[in-house]
């Protein structure tokens, strides 16, 4: 009744195994199995295999950042908690949230939008060669389009995995249409903290034997 | 193209009235409407509606403890972060997680086990009476089932929504066959640290008019 795996690696090796026969056929990448496995292990479902969308040059411009010490963005606390803190810093990155952040809150009720959407206003220039991973809000997501369309900002990579009913499907959409750096995002209304942070650490182990 | 929503509470009632009709028929009382609403907005993902299992004395159980200000003891720090402490604060209530304490993560490469489970193992009787949350590792779940099996440790509430491949439908199934008490869980290998923590703010929220 009570038997299982106790082991973490084994338990984490066992359910790659799992993961790998709803891969088949999609023609992935090595680099691309890595993502959708830990994406697919972070939710339980494998539906997430048909909606995972990796822009061509995506790995390769978000290792490289990751490599070269860069810091990450997110917009929710959960992302940050999610994300390999340990792995990044080896690299010399770190990750920024600012929901939290008092006068961010402020800005935000004064202007009537989200806080996740006026962090990244505050962020600004600073998400330039940077990894941006936006997990939770579509406003937030919204918004750095609007900065990369409107002020030129660049970031590495944005991985836009934000969750709901209300803009995320429209946001990653947009995302996908318009972006003009490389990027991650899923399709449809599914996503979230996990998911964008399973994103970001499948990237840091990428070169690991992990 | 850049017209969206960004009043946070004007998103949150347009995201529960999407919601809504993915509920109908499911003849759900008010309670458990809020809960399994969160939890779709949580994951964007509809299906929820299918698999959510909520003991008949859950919500009564959980608001009740919750009221009298206890304690919620997590797995990971992911759903620490997703629970509003602040409002949890209030009822004068706070959060434990372990999986980061030393002599945990010690105990844990000792007896060659995960560091949740050695964690669940370390708060013992702390669990008595109180909401026991677990949104990531179903090691942590079979150790809760069996603390209650064997030590007769008596929670007010689990809710029990592991993720994954290897043993997080088994646990789930275990716990809403065996739980001594009250338990919210949802079948099969889809959960997470959101469901986890959308379920908790549920129950805190339930006397609100949110």
């Amino acid at each position: 009744m009570m038997e299982f795996i106790k082991d973490p690696m084994a338990i984490e090796r066992r359910s790659m195994e799992i993961i790998a026969p709803y891969l088949d056929g999609l023609h992935l990448s090595s680099e691309a199995i890595k993502i959708f496995s830990r994406i697919i292990h972070a939710a339980g479902d494998p539906d997430y295999a048909k909606v995972i969308r990796i822009h061509e040059a995506a790995v390769a411009a978000g290792c490289q950042a990751l490599k070269q010490g860069c810091d990450i963005f997110c917009d929710v606390e959960m992302v940050r908690t999610g994300i390999n803190k340990k792995t990044l810093a080896g690299l010399g990155g770190q990750v920024h949230c600012l929901i939290a952040d008092e006068s961010v809150a402020a800005t935000a009720k004064q202007e009537g939008i989200t806080r996740s959407m006026a962090a990244m206003r505050a962020f600004g220039s600073r998400l330039d060669g940077a990894v941006v991973a936006i997990g939770n809000a579509p406003t937030a997501l919204f918004e750095v389009i609007r900065l990369m369309e409107e002020t030129g900002i660049r970031p590495a990579l944005v991985i836009g995995v934000p969750v709901g009913f209300v803009g995320a499907s429209e946001s990653k959409e947009l995302l996908a249409k318009t972006s003009p750096v490389p990027y991650i995002t899923v399709e449809g209304t599914k996503g979230g903290s996990p998911i964008a942070a399973a994103t970001v650490n499948a990237l840091l182990y990428m070169d690991q034997q992990r």
